[in-house]
């Protein structure tokens, strides 16, 4: 295989989409640091793995010596919601555009090579653009066009009220494109359009378009749905390490090879090793020690990964932790009370049961003994719940 | 009846429909001189009778104590088509539109008040306008209400594209009413959407909304379609007198009638009488000159009128014009040449014959002798053909 064959092989891993292959392939024969774009939200400066599924792919593009540009859509987040409808969503002021750069700087450089990463600002070149040279941008694309999009589709269908300005925040984002000359951008499937836009009008200013690479949507640690803050079912990039490896031993073993094709930097050929492993017998539990053990290293450095493996296991011996545990999904309601929920996994014979299993100091949730007795489960939280040395299962709240 | 009561009848002579009566009744009321704003394309700056009707209207609230604001959209005239597709409509200059105000000027203060006129250009606020501000202008508005509009509607129905940039220019239009606190816009039956978009931007930016006056499009020489200068069919304001008096007497009775309602300054009592004196006997002709005296005098001085009259009457009284003419329309296909045209309203047996008569000289139309045997008449043209004394009838192409 030729270095361009096997760099083009490298960062089709774990991608969903490529539009077009054949002209990610032909830039990458050109043999010059490419410009890469990725798009981020000043307002969620938060990051969790979720996230990180695309900056790895980053990190891909600059171990083979191109270039990354993390672009902070800040212009638009300075406008606020022009509606005025939308009270949660206050216009961010410079200040904090400022200070959520830095929270995420902290954040992407535990993956991503400074050296070789630009962060820049959108309202850089935005902030100088005149409503003529808005209007300018405005007729390089179609209302009808415009309403292809997925969700303007159904809004439009279902008499849901669609602003005008939302039809030139594409446009915004496309022409980032343009002033920041990529030649390819990465995002989420549910940026799929967006992206498109970018290619467009790339295309109108006389560029040579960008390739669109879509990441898939990384699911949470309850393995169905999306990995989310508001859903409680993350591992957050911030999260201390002991709380990252348990969580991370929570996920199912399918849930595992999925993590390792998307988080993992380990080659595919050695993660394929692992499946010729657990296929042979060995314990999945050890292969999953392996991912918790490299995921916390990179967010709190080397060696911190196999003191949280450690202390986990410590914690599960005294807990006394089988090696096969049952797993089951409870449906989760509006929520479930910790007493609730282990009387309903059958972990206790009664709430009250529960309440004093708790008190006692018996209980333990992924091997961390549980004092709140008003502890509160939502729909998409999955962990190891313990009741004494005989009583364990793997709950997922669904 | 009561002044203001009065000067709302006077003000309603003529009008299309206006929204609301009871605000303008009201804004009336107020005793202040009122902000009435009309705006006008700067690309064609030469004015014909269809566009005095709503200039007359202008004149009247002149007349009752208010201040007209003229203006002039600029603004996007200088963007031209950001589409590109539209070739024959160049960006302007701005020397281009100061010409074409200036243009504007020398013709609108024939029949306003430069005292109480602002010229006004739009580009004065919308060019230090940022792309900021344009997307929190078009945060105000929803694309199903832009689609509401009938020839987005009919335009997104039959797959016709809309670029983007065309949702925005109602915004423009109206965001104008804000800028130049608008108390009355003026404008044309079809600009009502554009017109009510004024009063809801008003009121989103805190300014009790404009009332919307519209004024019906004026009927050309024909009495059909619209007066248009493409269609031929037109008096301009800067024609000479012969030339205007003579068009308006080739109108047909009916027509004179709506032709005094919409462009003389006489009261409508007057014309009242006239009607009357119509019906007893009197002959339309001599009513039809009065109408021709008046604008004439308008756009030439006092006096011009009379002269053209009398010229008029000298020119057909040598000519021999009967009182009672014959009125015919004929089928103007892609256009009829003289010597056809007259051997279809068989004031020629033949072509050859008609092509022989005007050799001769004794082809007159609208009492002007003619040579040029290959004069061109097409739909929407309207006058009087004389083939040697007899032979007369008023001809209308359709």
């Amino acid at each position: 295989m030729t270095k361009v064959a096997e760099a083009f092989e490298q960062l089709k891993r774990g991608v969903h989409e490529i539009l077009p292959e054949e002209e990610l392939l032909a830039k990458l024969k050109e043999g010059r640091p490419l410009r890469i774009k990725a798009g981020f939200d000043p307002t969620a400066p938060d990051l969790h793995l979720g996230h990180t599924v695309l900056i790895n792919k980053l990190r891909q593009f600059q171990e083979l010596g191109h270039e990354v540009m993390f672009l902070i859509g800040d212009f638009t987040a300075m406008i606020g919601d022009p509606t005025g409808k939308s009270a949660t969503r206050p216009p961010l002021t410079r200040d904090q555009v400022i200070e959520n750069a830095q929270t995420y700087e902290q954040q992407i450089y535990k993956i991503l090579d400074p050296a070789r990463t630009l962060v820049m600002f959108n309202s850089s070149w935005l902030s100088g653009m005149s409503a003529a040279d808005m209007i300018q941008l405005a007729g390089r694309h179609t209302v009808a066009r415009m309403l292809e999009r997925d969700d303007f589709s159904k809004r439009y269908a279902n008499g849901q009220p669609i602003a005008v300005h939302e039809f030139l925040y594409p446009l915004i984002q496309g022409y980032d494109s343009v002033a920041m000359k990529a030649d390819v951008e990465l995002g989420g499937t549910d940026q799929k359009f967006n992206l498109l836009v970018g290619r467009q009008l790339q295309d109108s200013y006389g560029q040579k378009p960008q390739v669109v690479m879509m990441m898939p949507i990384l699911e949470g640690l309850d393995g169905v749905q999306k990995m989310s803050k508001s859903l409680g079912n993350y591992i957050g990039i911030h999260e201390a390490p002991d709380e990252q490896f348990g969580k991370l031993m929570s996920i199912s073993d399918d849930l595992m090879w999925r993590y390792f094709e998307l988080l993992s930097f380990r080659p595919m050929s050695e993660i394929g090793q692992f499946r010729r492993q657990v296929a042979e017998g060995a314990n999945p539990r050890d292969i999953k020690f392996l991912l918790g053990e490299e995921l916390v290293d990179r967010f709190h450095g080397a060696g911190a990964g196999a003191k949280a493996r450690d202390s986990f296991i410590a914690r599960f011996q005294k807990g006394g932790l089988p090696e096969d545990m049952e797993e089951l999904s409870l449906p989760a309601g509006a929520g479930l009370a910790l007493p609730q929920l282990l009387k309903l996994a059958a972990l206790t014979a009664s709430t009250s049961d529960a309440l004093r299993m708790i008190q006692q100091g018996a209980v333990r949730i992924d091997g961390e003994r549980v004092e709140d007795k008003n502890a509160w489960f939502k729909a998409g939280a999955s962990h190891v719940f313990q009741v004494g040395k005989r009583r364990v299962a793997r709950v997922t709240l669904i």
